[in-house]
């Protein structure tokens, strides 16, 4: 960046956990990569005027707004960042893209695949225009887990013959934990499968190259019943005595066949989503076995890769633990010399220069919105099977 | 033992690599336990004369014959131990038993449900009269897995979550690797699920203390053609021009439910067994989720058992790495002081031991033949349903 | 932070590579802690003017300089921050100090012993007037670490019995590697033993809290002559043909002696740093048992520490693997939710948060520069031992 | 072995733990490998006739004795197996070789570097008229350990930069322990440094193929005094109220380095053998950096070594697990398929087998008593330096 840098004037909408998490990714990432521009945080869009203007000031956001209409109305805004919970992202989306926004939303890209369909074809017809869509599956851009994909890219291991994907966490494992909306189907769409689910299916979609064509699943919610929360505020809300029905899903167990490609002729992968693995905080794990070598990720020590080589002499084969930083792996030369770790956070900013390179070379970002219907697809498939006994169930397309 | 100890003389029936197995334990077992009883390695069974003497010469039996029906007919004999293919276990143990031998029968205890029932009600009958019989479901003595049944025993997991089983290996990679009987259905019975997934089975419900009453599974032939082998010599036959269908399973994807017990509720678990996980060997793999810990065990690193304690203090829970060496855990005060690791055929020894006790000892051993039949039932429902589309099927009782 | 906070104006002096790093701290800190005063990057100090420039506006620094002095002079400044080679700081450090400028500092604190003694003594100095001084020894700061040191002092080790700690890099292991400025005594001051092995000793120091007061060690050069560098850009400058001679070490092995406190007798500790073992990146590791238990940490894993609990029942002792991510570990409530991994980096906003509210409250934030000193004259009896044939040499104080 | 295979006929004197293990191996060793000759448990020599008696029943001994000279006087006697405690080593050795008794000798070879002395020299004598001698550093025979040794034989680690060796157990922590014999000096020896230390210095020598010709050492007595036994029945006995000072070592830390040989120019090697290194049972734990690679073994994952390929290419390197349970590794053909793991005992199989195959052969096994001298020597050097305020002193040879 130089002072002649283009400008990208961004509107995050929504305040939450997700917007440090995004603020974190505009603020650091142009302070580190070379960017084609400048991305500014000019905007922020919150409910309440009191707690989004105490977030400006903390996240460094140059103005705010009650109203994400503002954003879209507004002239010097370029970019808008959509952090909200999912059922809102599809009108803030479509209105943005129709409006000339390019627009970064977070995962899911929506509660329900009708409304994911709208806005695929929202983010289609923006792209016509030199408007983009990208939706925000950051474990993509952990170096290791972009190093993964590279080397079944550059075939190091052969036909993928099976894949082992999983989210492990155990965040709910409390029974008399309270019935928070993310355990009500009706604002939450589903429960593990899609908060969590989702990024295990486009993280072994996008590692593998290769999309799911049908699944069988089973889904279950393992506390039933849970104290309903006196005062609505919220995750940290408290437990009064009564007790209500949890709606979504704990654990959702499924298996997937991937589709024919050009370089697969198809195969099979066993997926769980679960908040009930006892002591697994954030493991989101994938295992890809190849007829030339294989690779295991663990978000929980996202800085390794693990990597067998098939061909390598057969008597020091082993599973190798590659410290994914390197100056030469995905990312890393922006950062720090070699072994020195990277955290959660640098995903974002990975995405932040992602989606800036794109927006100013005018090409289409990864993974696009059609890119987040397909998972949700995915998704609304499993529920399908999963409601009519584990039947095998096509993935629409 | 003592000179004095009473001798149980035992036939071995089989003389491969479960032989080599059997005889170590065997001769082991009375070097380093106490025994009520010693056992002789009276008798060695073969179909081939020269093979079988060379073969007894070199592990210590006294006798050899070719006939296994010489070994129902002595009285010489106290204990028949099968360690022949699965689809001759049926004749010889009904046989043994009804003639008063203890039998000790190697997994899976038969090809098919219906020879199994027939075991398990010859094995009754036996037990009527004191003569028992025993399923070599050895992975259950391996001490860290004992220790880990112990635990759930003792109530320091609270109530099960989830379980999710693996048998992982990785033998059937090369896509030319010829043909072999244990890839043809009409011998073998069935492929990955009843070679290792019937470990899976049992080592699962065995530290659960729960059985498996419903599951819905897909099977998969990754490699659907192989070389014909030019002349049918074993596993080290070569392979010609010629290829024929494989008939058996490389994989097998399940989902079971576990059903209710005096101290569980029922709770899902997740089941896979395959040749084709690139750069495992042998990795048996269980994790147990409960209310009050988690455990994790790995066949691959046999004298370790995960343990997570949710009631430990917050800041210092983990899963914790126990090696199981210590002169507390199970099996382990007979062998060698504390950190000193234990092997494979550790388990063929504690078998061989258990089996003893209980036959001096007038008890019935485990896992009894109900036991092995059960594990059958469970397989026998996980080819059903995946012939029937996945649908959840229930485990036949 | 609030809009009336206090501001506290920051110079940075240097613009290498800890120059982003710092200047990631003093970015991050206020956008995830509640400050009492908010630092601003006002000043960016640099050799070459055009270098400095681009620096400043990569970082995001308001105005730059090529005279250190000008950030002593200046009444707008309220912290010096320290970030040139070890050979300047003496100097830059008093001179601020004495001015009336807070000084953070780089370790190491000084190239020399007599260095590091005149700045401590500037240190008490100014102390006495209310301003401070603090040696940038971050890695304290790792949560982890942190973890590590509150353990030990709640007395959940017991009495210390050993330590052992390391720090393994291998960057110098290719010999025809250039003899860059760190490999010449007069300039780096020492090798391995100053550059990471005195992280070494302060992390060892920090978690056991006792203090080496006396040492054995032995140092070694193991490529003695290196190409000399045709032109002397750097570290990445190219190699001619030319060898010149090391004079640092790359190795260096010590043991030392803790010395009695209020809660241990004292006890020994071994020591390595090296710049040649082979595939180790950045792996600073500290085991110290105790008593009561254990713990081991690796900056490679820097998310986790192990931790063994003799207390514990014997059946289910074992070292744990404790994710150091969740809300009540040190510095993680700032962050992110369980299980979301921090990197290097973090610990430089947690060190600019320490450094910002001990200047804010008025009190000494450590380590201080009189622990800085007291890290480099163990360092010095190390050299003065490895001199002397090995012999116990005792550590200055 | 065949019928016609000679009989090698082993008189073991003592009938201690070690007894247990070597009677394992040669038990065991003729029933997996194919050797030239046939080893035959013919004599258990012990002081008490009745556990003696008992020890050779359980054990599976023909014969037994209570004087060991029965065994050097006998003719049908070929070998003799001394697992006595250290002292008695030379007297019986010497007559054994002396009387053309083949000798395998328990390490460590003896109490003091004048009687190993006269061992070797008896040895060589004896080698002379085809009368072979051994010492039973069996830790060499681990499969992985083995496989170290070739890996750095074939070149796969380049030169050798340095070597990182320790021998961590914690069955001292316990400071109310008694004051067994093993805790003083006049009969055992030494402390943690002969014990231990022995393995780590031969396994560090053997593996590299490089002795050690200086040290700098520091030895501790971390509890100085222990209960005295009230009677003294071995290490079981019970603790009395009097305490008495421990005269051995429980920590031994060092400093060696490696001579200069044809392929490599010297190097220097830390090591740290221990009694107090909490929550370590049993970790013999090696490390060895070369210019193109690293390798790492620690005896608690026995069956795993650690190889890091520095010549593999960049994107991948890493340090890969290799299970060392394949075919192709060396012992391991004779056991199991690939993935089924080996114990501590495998090693005493292995090493009978070496001996056995050696004597039938009529070549010098080894280590030799020779080698076992030289062990004895560093071990001594270091005692040396550690009484002369650890200044480096030569190995004597």
């Amino acid at each position: 960046m130089t002072d002649s840098s283009p400008r990208l004037r961004v509107a995050m909408i929504g305040a939450g956990f997700m917007g440090a998490a995004h603020s974190q990714g505009w603020r650091v990432a142009p302070r580190f990569f070379e960017l084609q521009a400048h991305p500014e945080m000019a905007l922020l869009v919150g409910r309440d005027h009191g707690r989004t203007e105490a977030a400006a000031q903390k996240w460094g956001w140059g103005e705010v707004s009650t109203d994400w209409r503002e954003a879209i109305l507004r002239d010097d805004i370029d970019i808008v960042d959509i952090v909200t919970p999912g059922d809102s992202h599809a009108e803030i989306a479509i209105a943005a893209l129709d409006a000339g926004k390019h627009v970064l939303c977070e995962k899911p890209l929506a509660n329900t695949a009708e409304e994911a369909r709208a806005m695929a074809a929202a983010a289609e017809r923006a792209a016509a225009r030199g408007i983009y869509a990208m939706v925000g599956f950051t474990y993509r851009r952990v170096p290791a887990a972009t190093l993964a994909r590279d080397l079944v890219a550059q075939g190091r291991l052969g036909e993928i013959r099976q894949v082992r994907a999983s989210y492990l966490q155990d965040w709910l494992m409390d029974e008399d934990g309270p019935l928070s909306w993310r355990l009500q189907k009706n604002r939450a769409g589903s429960g593990a499968l899609g908060d969590i689910g989702a990024h295990a299916v486009d993280l072994a979609q996008y590692i593998t190259g290769s999309s799911l064509s049908s699944v069988s699943g089973t889904m279950e919610t393992i506390i039933a019943e849970r104290p309903v929360l006196a005062e609505s505020s919220g995750l940290s809300g408290t437990a009064g005595r009564e007790r209500g029905t949890v709606t979504v899903d704990d654990l959702a167990l499924f298996t997937g066949r991937f589709g024919a490609t050009d370089t697969t002729s198809g195969f099979l992968g066993s997926f769980e989503a679960t908040r009930f693995s006892t002591g697994r905080k954030n493991a989101l794990r994938i295992e890809v076995s190849g007829s030339k070598g294989a690779l295991g990720f663990d978000l929980e020590r996202l800085n390794e890769l693990q990597f067998f080589d098939a061909t390598a002499p057969g008597q020091t084969q082993g599973f190798s633990t590659i410290l994914v930083t390197e100056p030469g792996h995905p990312y890393v030369d922006a950062w720090w010399p070699a072994g020195h770790m990277l955290g959660y956070e640098h995903g974002f900013s990975h995405q932040a220069r992602d989606f800036i390179q794109a927006v100013a070379a005018g090409t289409q970002p990864t993974p696009s919105f059609a890119d987040g219907l397909q998972v949700q697809q995915v998704l609304d498939a499993v529920e399908r099977s999963a409601a009519a006994n584990s039947v095998w169930t096509a993935v629409a397309n």
